[in-house]
């Protein structure tokens, strides 16, 4: 998506350690129309496949899901993450390595919230090793939903989390897909 | 407004000790047409008072500041929970004590995105004792930026934050406003 290309070429800062920084536009200060066009986007993209429902995790998911569950007409659900490890018998839960904070987080959904009759588009900000979106899958997957695919706004193609998810057999669309990064300068790949 | 109001009653459960729980709609799994509308009417009730910023914070105030700051056209930033009392110097800070979770969170918004310019309408999804609230307003201050109030979906008005922050000359706008909840009923103030 060339509009959210140009926005990191623009915006985004390369920080030691790999680490994308978007937060003038994506996870700190966050452009509401951006994330529109983005959430019509993943609508184009996934047009016809009955999603009914979005998922996505705390925190900074939230905006572009709650987008995308406008633009779909369904609901939107966010999954928690919990700092206690007993877990209630009424939630779906998984633990979820974060890349960025480098902790594990356990991570609920309501079984109210999650269940057979649901086709289920996963949206996040970021894709970098795909642990979220792994934990993700996993959720829906105990809930005995489908997992419809993936909508993500920033792949950073060379952490591999992406293409191994792929190669699982997952359908995963990045709207901006980074080959590569240095200090200067930022490759995305081709479409 | 009667839209929320009707959904409270309708999909709100009271629990022990003074909790709301609006899972199904607002803090878990969330209606994005509901949450649109939320925001059309807080653009109706802010109308012509120059909002160019929407400030919230993580996480479940951030799906309606995102809709609330799509229909404003300006910048929705959420200030961020942090586990650290290291706080760096290029970010505004204060402690917020969290009523539902019994704790306090350092919470941070980075001084690029709030400064003097800045009009700020305050937005979340509950106000109860005010702490959140107040300490969002603390943050828009050290910025030296202007608070133009809050924008607020449930209000518990007896828990009395709402009216203590009018009190103390904040403009204060709840959609709905909870008198008072038994286990079995849910009050609204008159209008």
């Amino acid at each position: 998506m060339k509009l959210l290309e140009e926005k990191i070429k623009k915006d985004g800062e390369v920080r030691p350690g790999g680490i994308l920084k978007v937060d003038s536009f994506l996870n700190h200060r966050i452009d509401p129309q951006l994330s529109f066009e983005m959430a019509q986007e993943l609508k184009r993209r996934f047009e016809g496949e009955g999603v009914n429902k979005i998922l996505t995790i705390e925190a900074s998911g939230i905006a572009l899901a709650i987008m995308t569950a406008y633009v779909f007409g369904c609901p939107m659900v966010f999954a928690k993450k919990s700092k206690t490890k007993n877990i209630a018998d009424d939630v779906w839960s998984v633990e979820i390595e974060s890349f960025t904070h480098g902790r594990t987080n356990t991570v609920l959904v309501s079984k109210e919230y999650l269940g057979p009759q649901d086709r289920v588009l996963i949206v996040d900000d970021f894709l970098a090793t795909g642990a979220a979106l792994r934990g993700l899958r996993d959720l829906v997957r105990q809930a005995g939903a489908t997992v419809v695919g993936a909508g993500i706004a920033i792949e950073k193609v060379f952490q591999g989390g992406g293409n191994q998810l792929r190669e699982e057999g997952m359908r995963v669309e990045s709207l901006a897909r980074i080959a590569a990064m240095t200090d200067d300068s930022i490759e995305f790949c081709e479409e």
